[in-house]
Formats: structure tokens, sequence, C-alpha cells
């Protein structure tokens, strides 16, 4: 397994481009705390998909932080990413595993309790769980609650990472049921000061760590 | 390079899928003499391109037809598949081979003579050029006409596929170009019996190249 940090996981906003701030916009997560960011993109060319994501790379690797890819697995090959993150409606992750070898991360999503069982029995480095609460990011995200979102810790043996929903309102909650991570997309990349939004959830989870020490 | 018979290009159709007809239909065009297939989707998830692109596999296989696949260079690793076609808003040819290696066809689209002549000095294994007629199939397609494919196959160091618009009845004019491959989408899947219009095509084209002995 590789070992990643995934607290405070960004996930990228599709809206922006490298025309209008994305490299910025990333760079100000990643100095707000920001630990790993996933770079997503479903409507975009598969050029300005690559340009993108060779532009993240070279930032994420300016700052040692992992960029993990959704969906794409040539890209991951086309600019050496820290792996690649999928969906239920992605390439499986056994074929993934195939083209991108052992030493890339791989995430799944989940998104119910069977799932996360199954994902137990895959090669995978850890599990995105969600919606935790309604979004606005993706149309049509099944809701999943607190509460099941606690079994999912329970149940995986691999990290979870909540997704769905979360800011700073509601972190707590998500962080009192045992999951360690959290993913956001508009939490960070919606707000005025995305290194002000991104240093006010870190905190929230550096504290919400004592918590439980 | 690899040797590839491009002559009857047969390009899918977006709107099949293995729950309608994709693979009794790719079976009629190379039964009626497609001589290579490419899997183009979109606007499909991935995990549905995967199943579809392995159920073409298997049938390409058993034909000993060549399956390239447009785009999605993580599909030809994952299924094994012959090679991919790029096209001008896809990865760059250079990031696809070295992703791909040297054993796979790299096609790559061109609509100008400035890319055609671009493409000489890139690793690909054979260009598409057009649209050499009007078509339904892609939206926003430029036209080049059969003046500029004539051009098109005297300036190209590669086997030029013509595309767009192409069918039974203007296919002996794109032949008088010298272009010995075209490329077609609906003239084949938009027909009642794919086979028999696939075997019209071949027909014509085999016709055409006596022309030229």
């Amino acid at each position: 397994m590789v070992d990643i940090d995934l607290r405070l996981y960004v996930i990228t906003d599709e809206r922006l481009t490298l025309e209008n701030g994305l490299v910025e916009k990333v760079r100000q997560a990643i100095e707000g705390g920001a630990t790993a960011i996933q770079y997503r993109a479903k409507n975009k060319s598969s050029k300005q998909i690559y340009r993108e994501a060779t532009a993240l790379k070279k930032l994420c690797r300016e700052y040692g932080v992992p960029l993990i890819i959704n969906d794409r697995v040539d890209i991951v090959a086309g600019i050496d990413a820290d792996g690649v993150h999928v969906g239920q409606d992605d390439l499986p992750v056994e074929v993934v595993r195939r083209i991108i070898g052992n030493s890339k991360i791989v995430g799944l999503s989940t998104k119910t309790l069977e799932q996360v069982v199954e994902a137990n029995t895959l090669p995978v480095d850890y599990i995105g769980f969600g919606s935790v609460f309604p979004t606005t990011t993706k149309k049509d995200a099944t809701l999943s609650g607190i509460e099941m979102l606690k079994e999912a810790v329970k149940l995986s043996i691999q990290p979870v990472v909540a997704i769905g929903g979360i800011n700073a309102d509601n972190i707590e909650k998500v962080l009192q049921t045992g999951c360690k991570n959290i993913a956001v997309v508009s939490a960070v990349f919606s707000a005025n000061n995305p290194l002000k939004a991104a240093q006010i959830l870190k905190q929230k989870l550096l504290k919400g760590r004592r918590w439980r020490a």
C-alpha cells in the first residue's frame, strides 16, 4: 500500500481552467493545507486535460503534495501522476491496477456499504464514501448521511475519505464518526479566499485529531 | 511502422451499445469487408467504454481485423487493442507513443495541409484527412473537399484515410484523388443492411484499385 496523507483531499472544480486561475487556486489550496490534490475533468478534451494535469503536476511536485487524476489512467501514465481515482462507472480497479502497476495510488468511490465491503477485496489504497451531505458539485449524487459513514469507517480495511457537501460548518460531524479524511470541492474553490477556506478546514481536522488522541 | 490494411476503415456509431446491437452490426461490417474497425465513444462512461471495447476486441480477434480505439489510450492498454486514433484535441501523439510503445498503431486526424505536413514529422502510422464531404456524424467538422484531399495524399509520407460523408455514391471521387483508404460511420451503420452497405463500398474500393493498376 502506498503511504499518503489524505486528511484534506482537495478536488479541482471543472469550471477552473489554465486561463481562469486553476493553478493559482490549487496553489492556494495547498498553501492553506491541502494534503492531496485530485484533478477531475469529465467534459474537457483530452488535450486540455493533458495540459492542465501537466501544469498541476509541476505545482504539486513543487510542494511535495500527491496529485491524483480522476478516471483517466492514460493521463496518469502520460504525466506520471501519483495515482488515479475511479468511480463505480469508470474502469474496473483490477484493470486500472494492471495498466498502472503497483507503485501508483488507486482510489475508489463507494456509495453503499456493499461497495465498501467489496472494496475490501480490491487492489485499492483508499476509498471515497458519500455523499455525506447534499452537494451541488455532482448531480444525482447518492446521499449516504453521517450514520452510514460511521458504518463505512468501521467496515473498511482501507482509509476512508468522506465526500459530499462537507464544509467548515459540518466537518466536526464527519470527524465524530471516526473518519479522519475529508474531500472537498466547493468548500475551497467556491470560497472567495481558497487559502483561508482550506486553512479553516485544516485547523478543524487537526483539532479533530486531538479529540481522539 | 505497423502494417495495417486501412482500405475500408469502419468507425462505430456512438448510438450503438451492447444492448442495441453494437457487436452484431460491427460483425456485419466485417463480414461485408471492413479491413479495420475503430471504436469511438465520446459520451459514454469509462466502464461502458471498457465493456464495449472488450466485446469488440473479442469479435475483431475472431476475424483477424485490427481494432483501433478512439482517443482513450487507457482503454487500448486495458484491453490490449491494436492501436489508438487521436484527434488534434486529444493527447499529443508523442505522449500517446510514450504510453503505448512502438508495437501499437497510432493514427492522427488532420483537417488542414499544415497538419498533414506536421504529421510527417510525428510518430504516427497513418493519418485521417477530412471532412472530405459534409457529414452528419461530427458537428462542426471542417470541410476540406476533394481537391485538398488530393494535395494531402501527395504531401503525406503516411497512408491517408479519407473521412467525412463518404458513401457508395461519392467514393469514386475519393479514389480518383489517389487516396486508397476510406473511413465511414453512417454509410455502414445508418444502412438498413450494414453487411450489404460494406460490401458495396468494398467492391468499389477493389474496382478503384484496378483502375490504377
